[in-house]
């Protein structure tokens, strides 16, 4: 996905933000502000939001000199989701759609995201994915949901790379690839983190306190971006990347990065924001599951 | 009031809506959303939000070349309150408290402003408050509402300087005046409008549109930033500020540019963004009346 103007006032946000999680006084925030204007004028609209994410957040840490400011919501948000591992493994297991279930909490794990919505309270975030009336108001909007397609590439599927993208999201995916390996043991899954700390995204660290390396090979993507911008991973990264028969990429940055590149890719997601809810086709706050295909990749071009 | 830092993603946020509603091309918003990031490091926060809205606006004019790109929309909202000239003055005349409803009514108008909500839509708005359901909201939620300072002062006051916001809310305007006016025939108000074309606000030409002239006597501030920010109004109209005997200032951007000046205001307004909510205490969407007297000043300082 291309950087829309729209997304511009939302980059001042997210940098000031950024600026005062890493505890920043209000002349560096206002710093940290000032320069990511002089970058705009540079930054082209062809570009993926997270490549100016990299930037943002880049910048944001240069100038707090602070390395990992999220890293103490990161670990906040792995134990608030593994406090609910048993009772979300419960929600699958009473489930007639068992891996359904699955995807559907994999995708409202992807709530736990403090780069787009500031004020977002994990705790209360939680208990409402766990709410049967929010469950029943996610099943009516579910415009985009390529489930008959996921099903069907998911059986005829040996290697699976699975894009991460937020710590305690991670919760959720492990939960998802229990269901897969429950199905088919001899499934290989690869999860890719990010090599170093952007947002709140998820690196190996984060990967191994929720024991996903328990059930799947943890790689990094070898980049900082908030999501797999392909330019910018590494070429141990890119080899999975086109080997792998199914690729399950998780958020809205993962999203925004690999819309636009060429091989099919399940994309599961939340849609946060006005711009991209009116690039997917969908209303803000819908659950997604979309399946770029190649037939479709063919028609896109 | 000064600008805080969550003003400035507002502000590439209102650059953007004005190059839109000016009709400008994609490569020209983004010109407009570049020279803006160029101007920011030279900005003060000491400054108020309206010196800032004054170069924003001034540099979507400059670089569209269009001089009043919210003409159509101020014909239309000047229509649209018009219309329902009728039907204020009876809510006015049926009320147990004639001044209280006027004044209401007056801050009720200011949610006309296409200058922060961007898609708000006048026919909708304009319903609702004429609403009994949503009157009765806007009654509970009177936390800041200096009525009886009000009452008091008009009644001992010979001039008034009314300080008009946006198109169509004039005709909002004219109700409270006509109200005052019904009181005491012999007070002389003073209705200032802007200079120049800035947003949606009033210009002489709206002010005799909606016919203050037979009311009031209609001036200019000088100025065409989006509030009375007095170190750029003419020495014509900071000599009426400085005589007259009470100032009634109208909507968000006339407090942001006064609240830190050094005589007693009454401020009509609706806060409708959480920063301004913020620095004054109150909740996003509340009418508020608030007085600055002489007192008042004195503690602030």
């Amino acid at each position: 996905m291309k950087t829309y103007l729209d997304c511009i006032p939302c980059f001042f946000k997210q940098a000031l933000e950024a600026a005062r999680i890493a505890g920043a006084g209000k002349k560096t925030q206002k710093r940290i502000l000032n320069e990511l204007a002089g970058a705009l004028p540079k930054f082209p609209l062809s570009s993926s939001p997270p490549e100016m994410g990299k930037v943002i957040y880049g910048l944001a840490k240069r100038i707090t000199k602070k390395d990992d400011p999220y890293l103490r919501i990161k670990e906040k948000s792995n134990k608030l989701a593994l406090n609910i591992y048993d009772k979300l493994k419960k929600k699958v297991s009473h489930s007639r759609d068992r891996l359904l279930m699955a995807v559907e909490l994999a995708i409202a794990g992807n709530i736990i995201d403090y780069g787009v919505k500031n004020s977002l309270n994990v705790d209360a975030e939680l208990a409402r994915i766990l709410n049967e009336e929010n469950k029943a108001i996610k099943k009516e909007s579910k415009a985009i949901f390529d489930y008959e397609s996921f099903k069907h590439v998911l059986n005829n599927t040996e290697t699976i790379l699975y894009l991460a993208d937020n710590a305690g999201e991670t919760v959720f995916d492990r939960i998802l690839i229990e269901e897969i390996r429950r199905i088919d043991r001899n499934k290989k899954i690869i999860y890719a983190v990010k090599e170093k700390p952007v947002i709140n995204d998820a690196l190996i660290k984060d990967a191994l306190d929720c024991s996903i390396d328990k059930i799947a090979q943890v790689i990094s993507s070898g980049s900082d971006a908030p999501g797999t911008v392909l330019s910018l991973c590494s070429k141990e990264f890119l080899r999975v990347y086109k080997r792998v028969d199914m690729v399950i990429s998780k958020g809205q940055g993962n999203f925004e990065a690999l819309s636009g590149t060429k091989r099919p890719v399940f994309f599961l997601f939340m849609a946060k924001c006005p711009v991209i809810a009116q690039d997917v086709g969908c209303e803000v706050g819908e659950v997604i599951l979309l399946y770029r295909s190649l037939e479709e990749l063919e028609k896109l071009k």
